[in-house]
């Protein structure tokens, strides 16, 4: 009776999806979804400046090197804190720390934008992947992919102008109506791309929806890696704890659900 | 039979200590170990000074908010790359994930320091605290507390000196007989202290013997937190990936062995 009742679940994939985490691969290790920081980083204002390396010889000849740097705060993998478009917002350092360790869930829509430069996410591609992989978890962060992170390094393939001017670009990103959607949802802290920007070409209305919300947004994320499973992993969203910042660079990595085994 | 084996283990403190982490609190959740970074910042060289916050409107009346900042690699809470005082080291980018993420020990000395600004932490107290502990686990980051972190908002008092002079500072630190023995051991991958430096006072030499064997470094650490078990916990050491880097600021947080619950 108890096989029986085990077969019927097997059986039945809405309640299998549920049950138990679907997934694409087997995340066994963490993976860092973050790039190099330098002075080729994609920069929405100001790019990644080093300064000069310092060779300072300290009493019994012992040498080291030093240096400091200036940096846009939305430069290479970085973290929208929602104060970038919403004024009562959280700036950087007020993100709750729970909500920066978060259930990661992935959507990879590489297809879909190959032969079109102009996608836009709707509500219905949500839908659809619910659907297939279950409802999302609580404290949830939604990692999209739109297979831009192999132009990462073209720039002008990357966002589509070879201008800094933001209102040129072009690259795929999200309906008003799929922010709408991801607002609603009381799961969602965060939300993050492969792209410059969570909305699409230089547009600004998925920001202002998401961060009405106090949704913090990943941009710039590395997402071309071999194993990013659907569901079942935490997110390590980890900005420098920088006062009043809209944004910061930050490290993003992802952890296998039961932690780090070794 | 077996019952009588299981006592003897309880009743043997070097086994039990061995067997089973030790703990002086239980560590439900990520505490978050990172100062905020702000003009106030405790730097070695160069401080935080941010831009001029932006006010820029989006067509459709969206207002968004944005800025950019300077800082020195080594301010606030902050990691040392082994480059930082080894020229054939790891820079921070080269400093494998999986040593960012490691087994914490945590060894507190501020009864020691109360009355002995010139307090050294010598090989004697390692090998005290491992028998008391246990032997330290693989992949180990050794946070050591001096009590300093009470002190990190008074400059003068931190730093032992109204100056900026590196020269001239004051506070506690490790032995250079210390850091050998920490050096020798395979396990350790990283040390990280509540003062501004690894070293005592404006020494170096504990930098150069630990960076020797690409440990790399944490400081400015705030340690003034309830509950940092003596072990059996995670840290994620986590730099922004800066290229070349001698050191960056970076969030530093400790994690439930079994990972995070919720």
């Amino acid at each position: 009776m108890k096989m029986l009742f085990l077969l019927s679940i097997l059986a039945v994939p809405s309640v299998w999806t549920y049950i138990l985490p679907q997934r694409n691969c087997l995340l066994r290790r963490a993976v860092d979804l973050t790039r190099v920081l330098d002075t080729e980083s994609v920069a929405a204002t100001k790019p990644f400046v080093p300064g000069n390396l310092s060779e300072i010889t300290l009493p019994g000849n012992i040498t080291y090197r030093i240096n400091d740097f200036c940096v846009g705060e939305h430069t290479g993998t970085h973290l929208d804190a929602p104060f970038h478009f919403n004024k009562d917002g959280w700036t950087v350092e007020e993100i709750p720390l729970e909500r920066l360790i978060s259930n990661g869930i992935f959507m990879n829509f590489s297809q879909e934008t190959a032969n079109n430069v102009s996608f836009r996410l709707q509500p219905d591609h949500i839908d659809q992947w619910i659907k297939q992989h279950g409802r999302f978890p609580h404290n949830a962060m939604v990692l999209i992919s739109y297979g831009w992170s192999q132009l990462y390094w073209n720039r002008t393939a990357f966002t589509g102008t070879a201008t800094d001017k933001f209102t040129d670009m072009v690259y795929p990103g999200m309906s008003a109506e799929t922010a709408t959607k991801l607002a609603s949802m009381p799961e969602v802290v965060g939300v993050g791309v492969d792209t410059i920007s969570i909305d699409a070409s230089g547009e600004g209305i998925a920001h202002q929806i998401l961060t009405a919300k106090n949704i913090y947004l990943l941009e710039d994320v590395d997402m071309d890696k071999p194993c990013i499973p659907d569901r079942g992993f935490k997110v390590f969203s980890m900005p420098i704890k920088l006062v009043n910042g809209t944004g910061t660079p930050a490290r993003v990595i992802i952890v296998p659900e039961g932690g780090i085994l070794k």
